[in-house]
């Protein structure tokens, strides 16, 4: 970028709200993932769809790269600016645009985190379902870039899900509204959910009207196994034969010793899942015993119910935190991070396809998971420092991404493509990704928003 | 179309499979809606992918209409050959390929009819929830271009929330796949969604895999009120504070008296609510009760629960056939059909407004509707040679829309836009129509497939 950008972009946000500093270039030049970092050539905080459409056009104009940035936590470089160029600060624009309570319905900035707004809608009685791990500092602008979920998805789906309208400035500056506060529609093609899960690549989302849900009574459950082959096989019946529950998460020993150190908790370490309920006080007591039935009858050693309150709160940060965990007490670091999903009668052979493949490759790994939808997530880790066991980590990622894909899964469930996820599109989507490609083509000729990002 | 395009036709499918005889060109000229019938000029009936590919790209080539038509059964001509060319039908490609029981999934040809399907998958405890009103012809190639539900769309969702993945053959003849058997992806553009409700214009869908749901405890109950007013009070109290039922419809009197008639039924003729509840045994009576409770609060009349078996059954076929008994019953026609859906907090506003029109217009209605996600649907009725008292019906409609819209609704809930509703797609889709229009020219350059629908 030249000096002339500079000055063209701060006669739109003015100097206060824009910066070349190293030290503002440097935040914004990672995520919460492995991958390398790379630093915009110039930071500008928007606090408006109209900034961002001057701002858009005037960088489509000059083929200037605008990289969208909200949370930062991202876990595969989804909004590192690898091209360099204009990084578009999004988390200003944070504000609750209206609670439409009658409706069941918020209408947000992206900017605003996902926890703080489940917080003011909660005097409501109302909430917003994904509850993505890094629910603190996930902002609903990244959720819906990445169609983010979390352990709810198994009951209440996924970001995709609740999405009924969005503001969006095109790359060429345009600014669109799309979809409607009518929470079913048949009317024309469904945009919203084309430019949710687009990953920033197709324009900007500037507003966001979602659709919100009840709160209902909670309980939370934990069932201790003999083994990670029955706690999968309880997972695969549950799923098969019901009731569904609202979370059914995987964790291994190696997780919960995790976990148990960076929360002083004391877990049980073994096969555990983690369960919550949602629903109307009786009814949620009958399906939890239902559940206890189908546990022990996979052999469940212990099979702790009604657990609510404060220890309910407990029990899910400490769930919550698990990557968090390997993260800061690993003597290995994270290199990379699995994230795919099966469809759930495979998912006690991914689970025992991983650990096959740790042994095989002599990699230290750590899984956990959505499993009631499919979801696996494997820690790969390794000694920086030491190539060889980095390409071994890498082997075992690639290993199983194919896998997942071989029995008709998906790469990545809920962090996206980013950069480290590109390389398994051709195989995931075949030709559909050429369809993928010409519209990109379409809405962005010149290739400006997020670049290097999906393809 | 000239005879050297039937010849070549010929080549593709054989003669058996092709016709141009006066009969079969009337059977494939008007759906179960109220526009007027227009010939195609050939009809072709496909078995495979590989035939629609040759058909497609040789029409491409030619420039020659093609417009799909499976179940016949729309209601806004969605399938109608206005451009005549060739009629794709797309009924005989009906098989069940897999029932992947152990991951509730199902993949079908587009020709299979919605309860055809269900009886099949009831044996294994599983069902495809969105329940269209004509569950008995429609198919799911039909409910996939239109983006189709029903009564059960208020627990469940709509088409577009069970389609994983498709099978698609393009207007240029390329056959792709796109989507996964995960539940759940965040890899690449949603094309799914895409392909979803666009109605045949992007393309031809092949082959369908369907997420399914486990069939739970079902319970119906009736609620009857004093007044429309405290019946659509219900609706909205029932949704601000749960429980959700299965089904949640509203009939007004006049529909009711219809229903009575055509199913020699002995319904009440005041305001009803029609509930359904899916749970497990005891949690569905709880939620019974607590909406029994929300129905009393708001002065209903009687509250039939308990409502199961054959019973159950009765009812909801006399619902499910609402729309024909006034089609058969009425000494007018129906010349428009209203399917607008409004934030739910508008829904009592809507009832009202549509009532008030009928007056003020008048014009005689039937209004009933899947009232849970703010459906309502208006049965216009018109002397069909009384040009004035038709010139009015269709000012109740466009004045009914326009309300919709005015309020964050849109035009159509479930029918889909085809040639009765395009009028509104400016005023409901602003200049995101613009996007529509770009992806549809992108995916089909020429214009081929079924021309004349949704723009």
């Amino acid at each position: 970028m030249e000096q002339a950008d500079i000055e063209f972009l701060t006669t739109i946000v003015g100097a206060e709200r824009l910066s070349v500093r190293e030290s503002d270039l440097d935040a914004h030049s990672q995520d919460e993932s492995y991958h390398e970092p790379h630093r915009p050539d110039v930071v500008v905080w928007a606090e408006s769809a109209e900034e961002i459409s001057a701002i858009l056009r005037y960088a489509n104009a000059h083929r200037i790269p605008v990289t969208p940035w909200s949370g930062g936590s991202s876990l595969e470089g989804n909004p590192v600016p690898v091209h360099g160029g204009i990084l578009l600060a999004m988390y200003n624009m944070n504000k609750i645009l209206e609670i439409r309570e009658e409706d069941l319905q918020v209408v947000v900035q992206p900017g605003i985190v996902y926890d703080e707004l489940n917080k003011k809608l909660a005097r409501y009685g109302l909430f917003f379902p994904p509850a993505p791990g890094s629910s603190d500092v996930a902002t609903i602008g990244g959720m819906v870039a990445n169609n983010s979920s979390g352990m709810h998805a198994v009951k209440y789906g996924a970001t995709r899900d609740y999405v009924l309208k969005l503001q969006v400035v095109l790359p060429t500056g345009e600014i669109i509204t799309t979809g409607c506060n009518a929470i079913k529609t048949a009317s024309g093609y469904d945009l919203v959910r084309l430019f949710v899960g687009s990953e920033g690549t197709l324009g900007v989302v500037t507003e966001v009207t979602l659709r919100l849900r009840i709160v209902l009574e909670k309980m939370a459950a934990v069932a201790v196994f003999p083994s990670m082959e029955a706690a999968a096989q309880t997972i695969f019946d549950i799923n098969r034969y019901g009731p569904t529950p609202a979370a059914l998460e995987l964790m291994d020993p190696q997780i919960i010793r995790y976990v148990n150190r960076w929360k002083e908790m004391s877990l049980e370490e073994a096969p555990t899942l983690v369960m919550e309920f949602h629903g109307t006080p009786t009814g949620i007591q009958e399906e939890v015993a239902l559940i206890e039935e189908t546990c022990r009858d996979n052999g469940c050693l212990h099979f702790d119910k009604g657990v609510t309150g404060t220890e309910r709160d407990r029990l899910w940060a400490a769930r919550r935190e698990a990557h968090n965990a390997v993260k800061y007490l690993s003597t290995d670091s994270i290199v990379e991070i699995g994230d795919i999903v099966v469809p759930i009668s495979k998912y006690p052979a991914a689970v025992a396809k991983a650990h096959e493949l740790a042994e095989e490759l002599d990699v230290p790994i750590a899984t956990f998971g959505h499993a009631g939808d499919g979801n696996l997530h494997i820690e790969i880790l390794s000694h920086k420092g030491d190539p060889r066991a980095r390409a071994r980590a890498g082997e075992l990622n690639e290993r199983i991404v194919h896998y997942a894909i071989s029995v008709g899964g998906t790469a990545t469930g809920e962090h996206g493509v980013g950069i480290g996820k590109r390389k398994f599109m051709r195989q995931e989507h075949g030709a559909s990704l050429d369809v993928m490609r010409r519209i990109k083509n379409l809405l962005d000729p010149n290739g400006i928003m997020n670049p290097g990002k999906i393809f």
